[in-house]
């Protein structure tokens, strides 16, 4: 889809390829289009939208967070140069806006604008977060919505596009719910797995000064020792790799994991409600396991 | 238009209202529906989203280039971070998005479309410029195309969309020839002029190694030891001022400002060609004068 415009753009290219996904918003999307049983050849466009500006915005993120693993495999940014990023991530975007406009469809652009602008506003709530450790669990239910939520929510949408309002709004919610509970399961498990899993070392997060839910719901229960740890982290330029693992044990004592695994488990379960708004089919079982697998993600 | 989503976004946005330029774009887009002499009610958001669109391109822009200086004021990455121009430049992108959405006109969004793939694709272009003294004449018509005429092109045929389609062709010409026009004398005004006129140090372009129209004329007729000169400069990590003030020179005798010259004045030319398929009016004129300002740009 994304054709050879330019050279340089099929080398980046070449490279986003080999460390491409594993393709979930669009898989979501044809489920969805499946789920709600409606014909609409559109999809298969409309995934590529959803996909492109999914890498669009992976690669701004890398390159605003100096990243230099994803998925294993070094980051743009890293490989190139931050310029090149900053402009595939630019190329990608104008890409899925000309699949979209070749699509002719007024809504899907209405739904796609919608997503890209919040995920633009909560980049910025992220990077203008001055006290991390003033991060409330609002805040972060708002960046997380932002961040993955809106996106897989856009993409159960497209697919039900020409589905009656009611199995629409389904799949819509369904998408969020699952979005909510993907981020926070990707958040844990940097918590709690090492790169064998996530492609990125552990406890990377922290590390890099990221609050994220575990340790917003530890933090309130910490003691004051424990908690001047967090702080001696926090002030540090460069963490090690000790200083981390112990802040991780003692948010995982004061039940921060707990906490957010418990979050995660409550998204789950809304997800798999609003799948009862649709009629039992095969796409409706298979989009309940993609619940059980946001859960139990292993890369 | 750019309201307040949230609190950096507004802050930084006061910051580009503050440096705001002419609005030439949505003045070209307004002039060239008077001169087509269709009403079209949309033209207000349309001038939104052009330059909106036109805003993003100079946050990354400024952020990929490391400038400093835009318009006499720093720039985004200079003032706040790299970080934030390159959420910022996204977040106008998806503004504009939006305000197009808004339009509810599937022709307009085509158009943007194309604009900005063609944009990134030029910026890529510039990164992969290897051999800076390589780059041939028709590269850099190709990439000032891509930076400036298509989205000038598409101002003014925004403007024409209910017209006729020779009026709406003679407008789109038009926005193309007065951009390749414009861009010309601004790479001319890099080498002639001081802060004062452009905001910018003079000689920019060659500090920063960047090759256009006036230096590639130049160096096929250079002498040897004159060619060795432009060599040192583009060998050295910061050319001082008295080299790049030598290579002017030289660039200015091999005939070099005088042929960019002449290229803009064709470009001014056909530009004006382009407005005779228009019946008279004032507003057409009035783009004849944008024109000469173009080329006579003072800041």
């Amino acid at each position: 889809m994304i054709s050879a415009d330019f050279p340089l753009i099929e080398e980046v290219n070449g490279h986003l390829l080999q460390m491409k996904g594993k393709l979930f918003r669009p898989m979501l999307l044809f489920l969805a289009n499946r789920a709600a049983q409606v014909e609409d050849p559109r999809v298969v466009r409309f995934a590529g939208v959803v996909e492109l500006t999914h890498l669009a915005t992976l690669v701004h993120d890398d390159s605003v967070d100096h990243s230099t693993l994803r998925r294993g495999l070094p980051t743009i940014n890293a490989l190139f140069s931050h310029q090149i990023s900053v402009i595939m991530g630019d190329y990608l975007y104008s890409r899925a806006m000309i699949e979209l406009v070749g699509v002719d469809d007024l809504e899907s652009m209405r739904i796609m604008a919608r997503v890209t602008n919040e995920m633009t506003v909560g980049e910025m709530r992220q990077l203008s977060a001055y006290d991390a450790l003033q991060f409330t669990e609002e805040e972060y239910g708002f960046l997380i919505r932002a961040k993955t939520a809106t996106l897989f929510s856009a993409a159960c949408e497209l697919g039900a596009l020409r589905a009656p309002p009611r199995r629409r709004a389904a799949l819509r919610d369904f998408g969020h719910a699952l979005g909510m509970a993907f981020q926070i399961t990707d958040d844990l498990l940097d918590y709690t797995e090492g790169e064998a899993v996530t492609g990125k070392p552990s406890g990377l997060d922290l590390k890099e000064h990221k609050v994220t839910l575990p340790l917003i719901a530890a933090l309130p229960r910490l003691a004051a020792a424990d908690r001047r740890e967090v702080e001696v982290l926090f002030a540090e330029q460069e963490p090690g790799d000790e200083r981390v693992a112990r802040v991780i044990a003692l948010v995982d004592r004061a039940g921060g994991l707990a906490y957010a695994r418990d979050r995660a488990v409550e998204w789950a379960s809304r997800a798999e409600e609003a799948l009862e708004e649709l009629p039992p089919s095969q796409a409706r079982d298979t989009l309940r396991d993609a619940v059980v697998y946001s859960m139990e993600r292993r890369r």
